[in-house]
């Protein structure tokens, strides 16, 4: 299927995607120094927008990359970015850059990116994982390294997998571009603390705290704990909450059954539908 | 100083490097997914032109990048750029990214990008170290991740110093773009053997394997065994053989005399006479 030509903006215009173009001198392709975040539009209104932009400022800031917009400018030009691509169902990535330099080693005036595409529509229910060791580097930041999830997928699919799971030393961290939750025996919904990238969509199910009978927080935990969880499931802006059938091949969970995760789906799916205001 | 609008290579033809563009799809762009080289001119010649083409397909290779030349058609895709923009002293970097994807996730057919660029001018004749806990991803391969590297920047200022030397766990490991050596009491000339790049200029010492009383050999060794050592010095394609003077603030070597390194500085730049053909 051919893409349609949708509207990018950098910097301070739009331009046809296929003529959205950035100088090689440009310190995210010379030095992998950018960072950016994601969220999803659904029937043309923006999902959780305030919590990833707060999140796109607080990247861009402990990277030293100065926004030249406030946040109030920058959601008026994804706003006029809405309009005129007109995709209901959408994922927009706002990318900020090292800038370019000259001597393609030192920070300059940043190259702000904002990109819309329709949805990738998923059939997935469920998804298998596999554990790889690793940490990744400035894991509060929302970078452009994405260098060994990319460099894994011939791993991936080699062990039967869908995607794989960082753990670092014996610690389980998160996915690429989800983060993890274990259901325990005793009932508590947890979530790795240490060294993860904090996702809006697992600052949302944490916010719940509990629910029902389960409490939700942050708690390490190790690869050994896995074989004791009752369910496993993912968070991602476009994954929402899925379950986890296995890692590293071993079933997770003794049933079918997963009772919690389908009670945080509802829950996040409210919250979705409360935050873009159909009731 | 307004820079010459040099020629650059991207794929298949020449730009000038105002005009030299790639879209924003790119996988280095994207996901930090790019691989490169960087070698000199002198006197309009290349300097170990072999060694840097060798590696730099074992990195494409590595990261699963096909590149659509044979080593004999980059070098006269080279041999052109160097002629079309005549700068005898120069710095020459190859890089080949994950192409253009509209998934922004998978491995395409990658965009090869060829720069070329005066020699930066130095007039440095010894650094400053600060040392810093941190593992290279990839450490083998040439990637363009320098993403610790420019976020290192303030702290490397903050500490009087030039550059980083990572250090994982307690074994020293190199610096963002230069490799590592030290002179120990007993006449070894050492760098450090496991999870770093294999620098051409480090290839070249220690190809050399003993030099009058010293022996040169890879061997790992400890951020301990640094105050121990009577002279370090680190190596790299634009640096050469380039003393380093403190670490972390504390002076290397009882005296300011550097027999070792002064040595192989004079032993790097004959080789490199006899490469670019000047007796």
């Amino acid at each position: 299927m051919q893409e349609k030509n949708n509207f990018v903006f950098i910097n301070d215009a739009f331009y046809p995607s296929n003529n959205a173009c950035i100088n090689i001198n440009d310190m995210a392709l010379q030095r992998g120094y950018a960072i950016f975040d994601f969220f999803k539009t659904l029937n043309g209104r923006p999902v959780f927008l305030q919590q990833h932009l707060n999140r796109f400022y607080a990247s861009a800031q402990a990277m030293r990359l100065p926004v030249t917009y406030t946040q109030e400018q920058l959601k008026e030009i994804i706003n006029q970015l809405l309009t005129k691509n007109d995709i209901p169902d959408s994922g927009v990535r706002i990318t900020l850059t090292g800038g370019y330099a000259d001597d393609g080693y030192s920070i300059q005036q940043p190259n702000l990116i904002i990109v819309q595409r329709p949805l990738p529509i998923s059939t997935i229910t469920e998804i298998n994982l596999i554990t790889h060791h690793y940490q990744r580097q400035l894991p509060y930041v929302k970078t452009t390294d994405y260098l060994m999830a990319i460099y894994l997928k011939d791993y991936i699919s080699q062990n039967n997998a869908d995607d794989v799971l960082y753990c670092n030393q014996n610690e389980v961290r998160e996915s690429p571009r989800a983060n993890f939750f274990i259901v325990t025996k005793d009932k508590k919904i947890i979530t790795p603390k240490t060294d993860v990238l904090n996702g809006i969509t697992r600052q949302v199910i944490l916010h719940l705290k509990n629910i029902t009978e389960y409490m939700i927080k942050e708690e390490d935990f190790t690869i050994q704990e896995l074989q004791n969880a009752t369910e496993a499931f993912i968070t991602s802006t476009t994954k929402g909450v899925l379950p986890v059938k296995s890692i590293n091949n071993l079933k997770i969970g003794d049933t079918d059954s997963k009772p919690a995760t389908l009670l945080l789906q509802q829950k996040l799916q409210k919250i979705i539908k409360e935050e873009i205001g159909i009731y």
